[in-house]
C-alpha cells in the first residue's frame, strides 16, 4: 500500500503521531548542530527506534529520503513541521493563572513555535488586573464575551478540577475546537473538538507503577 | 492463558500501565459520589474504552468483579491502588524552581498521594534560601551531598534543557532509580533507571497536529 493511499484511508495511527514531535525536537539538535544528513539507523539509534519504523512513520507522508543517502536534516525537519502544523500561528487563551498557569504563559518555547497566549483569565480578584507574560489577567466573567470578539484555536484549562468542566463548555460554546487541558479530570466534549489531556498525577503514576514492578523482580 | 501466566511472562504491557491512572481517578470519582457498585459497561462507556479492554486490562492482576454483579468500587479502588504502588510514601527530590517547578511542588494531589517532595534545588541566586511549599530551596550544587545522605526515590527535573542531562547524571550517580523530566530534551539513563517524560510542546505538537488534520478534511 502506497503512503497516499495509507494517507487517504482515514487518519494517522496515533503512535505515529506521538512519535512526531521526538523526531521535530532530535532533528532540531541535529540542525543546531550542523549536522546536514541523517540515516534512519542513525535515527532509530538515537531514539530507541528501529530503522523500520522511522522509515514507515515517515512513509506516511509522502517519500523522504533516498537509499544509501539518508535524509537531509533540514529538509525532512522542514517537512515534519509543516506535518505537525508549524507553519502558521495559533491563538489560544488560559483560563487559570496558578503556578502551573503562570509556567505555561511563561514558556517561551510555545510562543517561538508560532503558539501565542493572548488572554488570562482567573476568578482570584488578587490576581485579576495583573500582567503576566505581556498579559492582563482578566475575571472569569468575561470569558465568554472576549472569545466572542476573538477567534481562538486552542483553549488552556488550567484551573481545579471541579470548575474545568464549565470552562471547558464554555470553550465549546464559543467556537473553541481545541482543548488543552492540564485539570486533573476527565472532561466531555463534542465528537468535533479535539482534547488532549495532560494529568500529570498519571504520569507520576505510570513512574511509580513501574517502580514498584521492579522492585517487585528485584 | 491465565492471568497468571501472563503476569509472569513479561512485565504489564505500555497500554495497560497508562490506563489504570484513568480507572483510578474514575473510580476515587465514583467512590465519593457513594456509587458502590459498577459494571465493566458502564466502566467502560464512561471513559470510552470497551467493557472487554477493561475487563482484559483488569485481569492483568487477578480476577476481580463477578458476572451479572460487576465490580465493587471499593475492592476495585483498593486493588488499582495497591497495584500502582500508592499504599506507601515517595522520598522525592525537585531541581528546578521556576515556575512549572513551584507549581510541582505546590501540587496537593501528589502529597495526598504519597509522593512526598522533601527537596528544592535551583541555581538562582535569588531563589536559593527562600521557603516553597515547606522546603528551602538549596542550591544545587548541594545536590549530591543531600542525595548521599538521603534516600531519594525520584528525582524531578525542571530545569532548562541545556542542564537536564547534567542533573539527571547526578541523580543516577547517586543512586535515584526513577527520573520524572520535564525539560524539554530526551535525556539518555541507564537501562535500569525508569524515566518518564512529561514534555509539554510534544502534547501541544499533537493538538496542533489533530487540529490541522481536521481542517484540512473539513
Amino acid at each position: 500500500m502506497s503512503s497516499r493511499e495509507r494517507k487517504k484511508d482515514k487518519g494517522i495511527p496515533t503512535g505515529v503521531v506521538t512519535r512526531l514531535p521526538i523526531y521535530l525536537r532530535y532533528l532540531t539538535t541535529l540542525r543546531n548542530k550542523g549536522v546536514s544528513r541523517v540515516s534512519s539507523a542513525q535515527l532509530g539509534e538515537a531514539l530507541n527506534f528501529t530503522a523500520a519504523q522511522i522509515r514507515s512513520d515517515l512513509s506516511y507522508f509522502g517519500s523522504f529520503g533516498q537509499q544509501g543517502y539518508g535524509y537531509d536534516v533540514n529538509e525532512l525537519l522542514h517537512h515534519v513541521s509543516r506535518i505537525l502544523g508549524l507553519d502558521r500561528t495559533y491563538a489560544m487563551v488560559l483560563v487559570g493563572a496558578g503556578n502551573l498557569g503562570k509556567a505555561l504563559a511563561s514558556y517561551e518555547n510555545f510562543r517561538k513555535r508560532g503558539f501565542e497566549i493572548r488572554a488570562i483569565f482567573d476568578i482570584d480578584e488578587h490576581l485579576v488586573g495583573n500582567y503576566h507574560a505581556c498579559c492582563i489577567i482578566q475575571h472569569v466573567d468575561n470569558l465568554e464575551n472576549y472569545l466572542k470578539e476573538h477567534p481562538t484555536d486552542i483553549g488552556i484549562i488550567a484551573t481545579p478540577g471541579d470548575v474545568s468542566q464549565s470552562i471547558c463548555d464554555i470553550f465549546v460554546r464559543c467556537g473553541v475546537r481545541s482543548i488543552w487541558n492540564f485539570s486533573p479530570v476527565h472532561l466531555h466534549v463534542p465528537e468535533d473538538v479535539i482534547i488532549e489531556h495532560m494529568h500529570l498525577t498519571d504520569s507520576l503514576l505510570r513512574l511509580s507503577f513501574r517502580l514498584n514492578e521492579r522492585e517487585q523482580r528485584d
